[in-house]
């Protein structure tokens, strides 16, 4: 089993073509209903008794197992109100309500804890540790993090790659949490500190993974006309890496390989219709299409 | 034979690391060097009497055809004094003293009149306009251009792009060019008037190949642990894929993005050295090899 410990979240999203009033967003969410397409996964997440019941409804109809989720009575979910400015490539944070969340005590239910790979998303770095102690021997732990952990908690932030296998993390926030510009070194950097492997998100330019032997994977992203909401593409692309090797078993570099660039193709749907909305609807086909594209595209 | 008309330079070049003052540099210098590794180049430009012998020595010495090169008595030569910040992704420029390229009007010796293929650096569009009626009939004429004829004389850049087969261009130029912040658009926009492709540059993150045909090819960018100079890896890019282009004589798709890696390639040497040392001493197969070496580093 893998199971995707994040927010599930309420989203305010703003492009300038059109905005989207509290939408089904969060990193666990995108994380969860993305690997869910390829491995069976369960999702710890704490939310307010605002959310409403068919949001949850559609994380279980992908299979999801949704008992790690937790309803604190008399909060609100998180909830995270956000603008694009005109080429969709900057967000600017209009408000963020935590909610929920806040303090948040993770507890993993029963038939958790001997999920074989965990995803940690960009959670408190601290809730991160904590919930990590609860898994009995998980094969494969991989976090991501943040700009609002690295500027206030980095020392936690080290901690926590300390007890994983694997980083999935933006370009600029490996620059921040690194204090070093060039990827090469944020990624030795980030190993240095006990990670087995680095994966550096970039956006529309693609991602690069780096391992502690010293191997590198560049990939481009799968090329789209045009993208409606960036917002997910990231945990998106962690819960398609991640599902990939869940599903195969290993984590030698080929199949990490493969990963990527079943990681970018989950991104480039994410990122076709606002919210989770696109994810929801694709089939197993659809990805495995969108793998033989990306394929055919990059092949020379 | 394929013609390049550029500047051929002197560049002082600083970097957090290191300044270099007065080196030989300029869009022409790197450009025939890396595309005189695939086929027989040669050159037009307008130097000053301070140019020093050795500079111009140095690409006779790579076969490149220099009798275009004029120098223009009592002129200095273009100097471009600029400055990298600490990551080497932005620059600024402290000093563009034009010197003998300042209303240059270009000739072209005789023997260049039948060159099959034609690179027009960022020159001032007029004179590209200009200096290719010189021309017989090439097969395949491509150009560059950069923000100060984008902002100056945008007309002229359009003009221009309507009288070349293709455009090779920077993702921020190109975006600056089609008002547009969508690369995809851009490289629409670009082939509405008249380009047959466009390829956009995008530094570190590769390029991207686009045709009239609405055939894509995203190439990740050759991983280097280390970059020691930027300058010119845009037109050393641009010398490799037009070489390759040249030396194999076809320009359909497969080879277009063959082009596409060779460009990566050399632009990937050009920027492991100051100025254009790196690239003056590869062999034919330093290239081979590290073609081999981007092939097996993208492949999954």
């Amino acid at each position: 089993m893998l199971t995707v410990f994040g927010t599930v979240a309420l989203d305010t999203t703003r492009t300038p073509f059109r905005t989207e009033t509290r939408i089904l967003g969060g990193a666990a969410t995108f994380a969860s209903v993305s690997s869910s397409m390829f491995a069976p996964t369960s999702i710890v997440a704490a939310i307010g008794s605002d959310m409403p019941a068919e949001h949850i409804r559609a994380l279980s109809s992908k299979g999801i197992d949704t008992k790690g989720i937790i309803i604190i009575q008399g909060s609100k979910t998180f909830h995270y109100d956000s603008s694009f400015d005109y080429d969709l490539s900057n967000r600017t944070t209009n408000k963020t309500e935590l909610g929920a969340i806040a303090g948040f005590d993770p507890v993993i239910p029963e038939e958790y804890i001997k999920s074989d790979y965990v995803y940690l998303a960009n959670n408190d770095p601290k809730q991160n540790i904590k919930i990590l102690r609860h898994f009995q021997k998980p094969r494969l732990v991989v976090c991501d993090t943040i700009e609002f952990w690295i500027n206030g908690s980095r020392d936690d932030v080290v901690k926590m790659i300390e007890m994983t296998d694997g980083v999935v993390i933006n370009d600029n926030e490996a620059r921040l949490l690194c204090k070093e510009a060039n990827l090469a070194k944020c990624a030795k950097k980030i190993m240095s500190w006990g990670s087995k492997f680095a994966i550096i998100k970039k956006g529309e330019n693609g991602a690069i993974l780096f391992t502690k032997e010293g191997l590198v994977f560049p990939a481009a992203a799968f090329f789209l006309d045009e993208i409606v909401d960036p917002t997910g593409a990231g945990d998106s692309f962690a819960g398609g890496f991640l599902g990939h090797i869940a599903r195969k078993g290993v984590t030698d570099f080929s199949t990490m390989k493969e990963a990527v660039i079943y990681g970018n193709v989950m991104g480039s749907f994410a990122v076709e219709d606002f919210g989770i909305k696109r994810l929801l609807s694709i089939t197993k086909d659809d990805i495995e299409d969108r793998y033989e594209k990306y394929c055919n595209l990059v092949q020379f």
